[in-house]
């Protein structure tokens, strides 16, 4: 497999996106977006989604340089209209916003809507964070998720994210699918070849299936929760849904003209509820405790959220990024098309 | 099983806190919260929570009639001091609140400390949702929960609900757990002497275990997504344990003095975002789909978070609640005691 450096592959990223139409500021925001996901071990959201984003800019699905416009706005509250630039740019301003908004009105919500995918949704809860802010994030995309009960796709697999802001030694962020799995996490399968467990998806007749392809061919992914109690992940999956898909006005999973992210942010400033220094400091002490407590038989170790992200991107940082051989080929022929020299 | 009128219900329990020293509308407001648990089938959160209220007010741990004193206050937020009155009374109160700072400021943060035991948080979200906005509630409590990984009980059940106003036969209410089960379910198990799923908790040496009494022996109840994915519910876990403890002040789960419910709870104006009419409109489509959509091998039909609660209830206003033989026993112990006549 292909082992690149993380400067390498943003410089990739940057002239392949500059190639395919976008400005030079979009170029380089989006393609580290995409190789950060690769350094903190989320493949799924890393440079294989070059290939997506270039197809898309073909298409006209995305349209770099897009202008996004204020559509209403309060002062704890927007909706922005994304006029389908990068999702990443989208993001990323939306964010910015909430983060504003919180800083005048404690609670900032700004909602996107004509948004592409945005990537990792860990990255926008983080700004927050690192604005001394609690940070909240929802997308919405299309559907491949089916409710509790159902076989067929409605729903999407609805992330959620938080992040706090803390000292420990990683940034600590939450960031999950509502459902068992990403579906990032089978197509990162389906292109090494490999074999999912039972329990992550149902084929088209809604049996349990163990190939990733299946998941392709009319199959749909499980709620979080599962068999027994799936009805829990198919509740979060309906609220995301609903705030980031109708509160947006970016539409539900289950529209047939479904694309890009719907998004729901929101930021708190913390300082007005009380002094930030204290509640890094209880945040701290709720992870130590945890961190140091008895694991169960089977478990090395108990593991924070966003934790395992910064071990991995501390090693990818030094010993580079792998890159799968079909990805690989599938940029390298990309690249070519464009006429960018790698 | 003795079997009760909604109503006979709800006389008993306010007969009951009356003679426990609460005042008549606190005694009336709590006991119907109660009963309303009963009604919608979460006995788990019903009368038999009377035996702990009235333990707790003789224990001084519940304060009838307290002042809730308001700490900090913003347009878009505040925090309460419930000192320790009944949490179904002061989490009423801070709902109010919320949609009170929503109706001004597009979105309303409330929290609280010193709080008891609130019951249901859908009772709360509801409340919003009422008031045509966006209800979301997350409590923490005692530490019931390991973290993913652990054997050590260290977080709460961390429930969250959400609620979104619609014009579906039934109220839209989602109300769940973030462990893979509520305590109060294995509560009710022990109490009828049945034995509880594999996969709900471990047993104090972080074994899995089918029998309810090892959980008040030392175990701990597994984090939403179990074995697998249990990060995710651990993940959820946290951030409920963060907004609602630490934001709040109300204290973390692990913590030794911890008791009651701290509370995080968000109302958001629908109307500065979209026309309720209009939003509403793409939540009952929408939960018009999924209802409508083919079901796997298995299942019968797709249940809306919500509905199984309504048509209890339509069920019980019927037919009655029936009380588990063991708890109306305890009941009828307590109103002899306080001279009560059922």
């Amino acid at each position: 497999m292909p082992r690149f450096k993380a400067s390498q592959l943003i410089e990739i990223g940057t002239k392949i996106f500059l190639a395919a139409g976008a400005p030079i500021d979009e170029a380089q925001l989006v393609s580290k977006f995409l190789v950060k996901a690769n350094l903190v071990g989320h493949d799924s959201h890393g440079v294989i989604r070059i290939i997506q984003y270039v197809n898309d800019i073909e298409k006209g699905i995305i349209k770099p340089g897009a202008k996004i416009e204020v559509v209403r706005e309060t002062s704890s509250s927007a909706i922005l209209n994304g006029n389908w630039g990068f999702g990443q740019v989208i993001a990323k301003k939306a964010m910015e916003k909430a983060i504003e908004k919180a800083k005048d009105s404690v609670v900032g919500v700004v909602c996107a809507f004509n948004c592409n995918h945005v990537g990792r949704l860990a990255d926008y809860t983080l700004m927050a964070s690192r604005n001394n802010m609690i940070g909240i994030a929802m997308v919405n995309s299309t559907k491949f998720v089916a409710p509790f009960g159902g076989r067929e796709r409605l729903l999407s697999t609805g992330p959620i994210s938080f992040s706090f802001p803390a000292d420990l030694e990683f940034p600590f962020v939450i960031d999950i699918a509502t459902s068992v799995v990403a579906e990032g996490k089978i197509r990162v399968a389906l292109h090494k070849g490999d074999k999912i467990p039972y329990g992550w998806i149902i084929d088209k007749d809604g049996n349990p299936s163990d190939d990733p392809r299946d998941l392709y061919n009319g199959g749909a992914i499980l709620p979080l929760g599962g068999d027994k109690v799936g009805y829990k992940g198919f509740g979060l999956g309906l609220a995301v849904d609903i705030l980031s898909g109708i509160l947006s006005g970016a539409g539900c999973a289950y529209e047939e003209t479904k694309r890009g992210n719907g998004i729901f942010f929101e930021a708190i400033n913390i300082e007005e509820f009380m002094p930030v220094k204290e509640f890094k400091r209880r945040v701290d002490e709720l992870v130590r405790i945890i961190k140091s407590s008895k694991t169960r038989p089977g478990f090395k170790e108990i593991i924070i959220p966003g934790e395992p992200e910064y071990l991995t991107e501390r090693i990818r940082l030094k010993e580079g990024i792998y890159v799968p051989e079909r990805t690989w080929e599938e940029i390298r022929k990309i690249a070519e098309k464009l006429g960018v020299n790698l």
